[in-house]
């Protein structure tokens, strides 16, 4: 009989198939990965990676595949089930997907970008640990290919479900790391995980919506003053929301943040799903963090202006995409 | 010898076009064209024109086409030179190009949108009269076919130069409206242009930077609450700058702006010159508004945040088109 931890996976892109192979690496571990776009492919013959932690030219399946959430039960019941999806709560509610594999006894491990991103399964699941991870991760999902390009760092803690002691919570989040951590990544506890979430916030809320509105990478963007004049004033804006929420960041994060792909003409991803006319993730990384502004009385602009505009390209991208539908006639009011 | 009126027309565009017609159409003027990418194909076969102004299946060529400023002083002095182009001054000074065909008699004519498009004007020619035409037209020009869909209106009032009497200002401003009307279009001197100018600013300011950087016509804008989360209040924006350059614009014309286009998904000029990937007029039609409120200590983050955003499109589209480069490697700070 094993002793081995079981991990249901859903979203398997470039952090969600690292995070199994990383799972499955340690030994601690069988993973169950619901595939649905790359299922017959992985399948048939796994998925292919290269990766700058555990080597190129790998080919890897997870121990367990399959095509739905329903289908993963036979290989639970799950000590934990890690959502690895871009979150986007305006088209799905991922706490209802992965319903059907919780049991009283499952963490649900988010692993997204985000401010709020917990409501759903605090809500849903007020009786199970809620774990939040940050993931600094470069790796990219291309049809089955998986290009794992700047090093896993994962910090995991909890977000506080005030129905269960503060210590289990934390003794599950280490349980976590430790199935989690090898000898090529690196998963640590974070003991303020709220803060390294806020903290990659002024990254996320700031470089990639404005690279994805304007079209152009951070270097150009730099270049053409745009840093100046748009990203600085953004990212301050992002320091005090998360004041207003309880984080005290330094201002040093900003210029921290601004330098963190240097000397590299990078390309967010935000950007890249722009340009793939992909949803963006923009509720949980702008329209959060704007509507806590607007609780707390924070006056954010530039947030706010920028999360308005690319609610209209997340309607377009919808619209193109068949997911919503206009009047063949513009309406006109009476 | 001829009494007619001297006019030469530089930027024969769907507006410029029907403007030389207009004024030939009249029969008190001859119009000298200067053509560039044009050129060719209209001295060989005449612009094709589509008007609802002047009928369907027209084909048109001005008493004199030239192909450069200089080529066209053979056919001068002229009375008028009426500059239809875009206005883009951080890529050509206009002023400079049409210089050559200026005498001490010749009054400049701008038949352009935006605040501030006099200034090279009044600073290089501070003698002669400086008229601001505000056209409200729809018409396009594909490759030397005019498609001319709404009315020619044309508003005549002159940029006031404190070294002119006024009266002589009015007479000459006067004397354009009379060569220019005729029985198909709408001709008049405005006594109060500026306040025209900025009127028609509440509509340009806002619906089209807003639709080119959504990628979206206005009638979904509004159907995805753009035009509330956004519209209104930059539209409310303009309204302050105006205030405080002295012109009182009513709160009404919000609305008549928004509903202007009514029923249709009207695709302004600036998102298709956008997705052409063409420049823009973002100094006239928001910097130069955004640098007025901020001398007049106005507060205005819609248009500011917009225009900072559109600086970086102009900017991509300049590289695009090979007028700007950036260092191959990206510039980091010691």
């Amino acid at each position: 009989m094993s002793s081995k931890s079981k991990v249901l996976l859903v979203g398997s892109g470039g952090v969600g198939t690292i995070a199994s192979y990383a799972l499955e690496y340690a030994g601690k571990t069988t993973v169950t990965s619901v595939l649905r776009s790359d299922y017959d492919r992985v399948m048939e013959k796994g998925f292919s990676i290269n990766s700058c932690d555990y080597g190129n030219g790998l080919v890897f399946k997870p121990t367990n595949v399959v095509n739905s959430v329903e289908a993963s039960k036979v290989f639970g019941p799950f000590d934990f089930v890690v959502v690895a999806t871009k979150c986007l709560p305006e088209v799905t509610n991922m706490i209802d997907v992965i319903a059907p594999a919780i049991t009283i006894d499952t963490a649900i491990v988010l692993i997204q970008n985000g401010i709020g991103i917990e409501t759903e399964a605090l809500a849903k699941f007020p009786k199970n640990v809620i774990l939040s991870g940050v993931s600094m991760i470069g790796s990219a999902n291309m049809d089955g290919h998986i290009e794992h390009e700047s090093p896993d760092m994962l910090r995991v803690g909890y977000f506080n479900n005030q129905n269960i002691t503060q210590s289990h919570q934390e003794a599950v989040s280490r349980k976590f790391v430790g199935i989690y951590q090898n000898d090529k990544n690196e998963c640590v506890y974070d003991e303020d995980v709220k803060f390294s979430r806020w903290r990659k916030l002024v990254y996320n809320a700031c470089l990639n919506p404005v690279c994805a509105l304007t079209g152009v990478d951070i270097g150009r963007l730099e270049i053409w003053g745009g840093v100046d004049s748009i990203i600085r004033k953004a990212m301050r804006e992002v320091l005090a929301i998360a004041k207003s929420d309880g984080v005290i960041l330094s201002e040093d994060v900003i210029e921290f943040m601004i330098r963190s792909d240097d000397p590299v003409y990078y390309r967010p991803s935000m950007l890249v799903d722009a340009e793939k006319q992909n949803l963006l993730e923009i509720e949980v990384i702008l329209g959060n963090p704007v509507r806590i502004a607007r609780k707390n009385e924070v006056n954010v602009p530039y947030l706010t202006i920028i999360y308005e505009l690319l609610r209209i390209v997340q309607s377009r991208t919808m619209e193109e995409k068949g997911m919503i539908e206009i009047p063949k006639e513009r309406p006109v009011p009476k």
